[in-house]
């Protein structure tokens, strides 16, 4: 499938081969599996064409990990041993997951998964951090642009996960390849859905530090993201723990990256969360912290 | 506003409800005030409508903080307990002021000032940098490029404020919020007006250390900030003197960000300042450091 | 030249002066030389008009250094001293040479050369790193579109050069401006041709870590550099042994901008590197690392 996009590169966007199925299918969500015994951690996960709201009102059909978009957080502990089972559970194309956290060969691993069948990967999370995860089958740009992507993240020893996370990324006219590649964005969301943080609130609390995990799924804006009213006390770039900048206003997070972000609020009230970015933030890249004493 | 501006991200851009005023104002500029007692600073700005040159022969029906774009630098010092009044001065809609050095709830500082009225904001300026401030009214896209925009400066004890400040900034179609969500830009300039300081260059020091303080206001784009024939000997993210990358060509600035740049040059002559993106660069994001022993 | 082009930023890019030449050239490519005595580096270069490939079955009409694009890889050790002569092989236009390694006053030495002449510059190579040269010609989007960049290394005492070098830019419609300002590119490559080394990987070595350098010459787009399966153990902003960020998945390297970065595979088989923005990936930035035991 790598092989196989890559192909392709030397037909202009325009020309490139379409997947486009005729009518939507709604397959039923089906969650995600983790099961852990000391190290060993095991993994299911589906393919599945499903559809979801991307906007209040908007519904979108989208190609999914587990008949979500973005799929399922998948927290890990650092030094973990994985393995991942994909079903694909589409009748109709291949699907495969790339996980940035997953230092493995891709051309034995990340390979596309036919209707049907389903493949287990194995790799040991060694490295900690805040990772996107997405399909890689042909033609990539497009089953990210129709919703296969999530978030992975691998706590070092001694560290909490992160009391939100956050996936950023882009929705265009569906399954529109030509679309993804040279139109604008209609909507550019947090966790799948224009402003729904906006609507719904996450609560924060007050006089009191926590982290939040942000990833860019893309699959090709840059975000800005920013902090209405407060400041990024820590950011960690790819949430190593290595990586520390401080007291930054808006950090750059491009598509296929991540950051590990240090908040604390010090006054209750409503602090919004955005992309910088006002052509992203006006599609739908807002949402709210309720920041209340606990 | 905010919650207003936010509550309209389910219309598509083209169907954003527009504010355009039919006859633009032109209110004769009115400067910013600022008071020092001890660590009390008591600011007093205005939003007005103003009529400003943002390339030669090029005039812009701004809005506007004091009648400036960018407004005025705010300079304070680390730890100063800052009043800060907004007089809307402007007829025909509301306005209001986010700080990024504030760190304080949105919700009751960064509210909108309707016409004729005034409103006093209060916050200790605790995080040393460089900072964006802007007008956050809804269409808060459409605020940013009408010109509401400028930049706070905070140094720590000990530091000296920089040599120069540059605001880079996009302009668009005025009073067109579908443009500026969907056009490219018209110019991309440097504290207001394309080239400005190529026709009129900055001096600069031979052999001495100084430094500048760059804010990318956006609305949308991404600056790369280079120096040609120099080099950034010390970049400081949002300012802040923990953050340190050393001896860099190019810098990313995303907007809504910004950086305290050191910079020394070895040989007099003409130095370009730019962004390194040439669609940028080409629409007016270019000046000129004229270097002499001094 | 950089006075000139300047001076046309007043104008819409739509309006700008157009260099067009009716008929392409293709003089024959003329290889850089680079003679070293001590720390003396004496090298000279060629500007010329060449047809290169830059994907499977297109030609594009360069304007180039030494009739490659990129122009070719300029290794250097810090402290050298260097004499770098440009000559002027095009009989149509001028060209020059901008160096971001070489601190020096741009107005005296990365000035046009007209046809037929040549022209000498001096540096010390001060600062390590990873650098973009480009031309500087008016129009400089327009040079620097057409093909005039490449990559010089400065590498520090006691370190080697990288394994590899790769240079992303983008290819836009022949010799037109306007389409380099507004329109998407054609192709976003590395080292000059979409898909080169999907064609031809590269090979890499096994459980060894390396590096390697990576330019962005643009002329307009970020880049979102990732190895898929992999991770970025160590990124040098600019390739300064002074910035470091660790095991990074997607690092953002601006147009004007650079790194070096630390890699180590430690299963065979075949990682592609990609820009992560999809739709530059799509239209050519991406390649492989074929990794065997060595
Ligand atoms: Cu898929
Ligand atoms: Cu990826
Ligand atoms: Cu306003
Ligand atoms: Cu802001
Ligand atoms: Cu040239
Ligand atoms: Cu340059
Ligand atoms: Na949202
Ligand atoms: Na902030
Ligand atoms: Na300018
Ligand atoms: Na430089
Ligand atoms: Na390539
Ligand atoms: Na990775
Ligand atoms: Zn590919
Ligand atoms: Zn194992
Ligand atoms: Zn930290
Ligand atoms: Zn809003
Ligand atoms: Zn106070
Ligand atoms: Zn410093
Ligand atoms: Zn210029
Ligand atoms: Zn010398
Ligand atoms: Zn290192």
């Amino acid at each position: 499938a790598l092989l196989g996009a890559c192909g392709s590169h030397p037909n202009p966007p325009a020309s490139a081969p379409k997947t486009t199925a005729e009518k939507p299918l709604n397959q039923p969500p089906r969650p995600m599996t983790l099961v852990r015994h000391g190290r060993k951690v095991t993994i299911t996960m589906y393919a599945e064409e499903t559809k979801v709201q991307i906007a209040p009102g908007v519904t979108f059909p989208a190609w999914t990990f587990d008949g979500t978009v973005p799929g399922p957080v998948i927290y890990l502990k650092q030094g973990d041993d994985v393995s991942l089972t994909l079903h694909n559970l589409d009748p109709r194309m291949p699907h495969s997951i790339d996980l940035h956290a997953a230092l493995v060969a891709p051309n034995q691993n990340f390979t596309p998964v036919l209707p049907g069948q389903s493949k287990t990967i194995h790799f040991v999370a060694s490295v900690p951090g805040v990772f996107m995860y997405h399909c890689e089958s042909s033609p990539m740009p497009l089953h990210i642009a129709q919703g296969m992507y999530g978030m992975a993240i691998v706590t070092p020893p001694g560290q909490k996960p992160p009391l939100y996370t956050l996936v950023q990324s882009e929705f265009y006219k569906p399954n529109n390849l030509n679309a993804v590649l040279t139109a604008q964005p209609r909507y550019v969301v947090f966790n799948g859905s224009a402003d729904r943080y906006v609507q719904n609130p996450l609560p924060a609390p007050l006089d009191k530090p926590f982290t939040i995990a942000v990833v860019n799924a893309g699959p090709n804006e840059i975000s800005a993201f920013h902090v209405v009213g407060s400041i990024l006390r820590d950011v960690q770039d790819t949430g190593n723990p290595q990586n520390h900048l401080y007291d930054v206003q808006t950090i750059t997070i491009p598509p296929g990256g991540g950051a590990l972000i240090h908040l604390e609020f010090t006054q209750p009230g409503s602090y919004s969360f955005v992309s910088h970015a006002m052509n992203q933030f006006d599609r739908g890249a807002a949402g709210i912290f309720d920041v209340k004493r606990q």
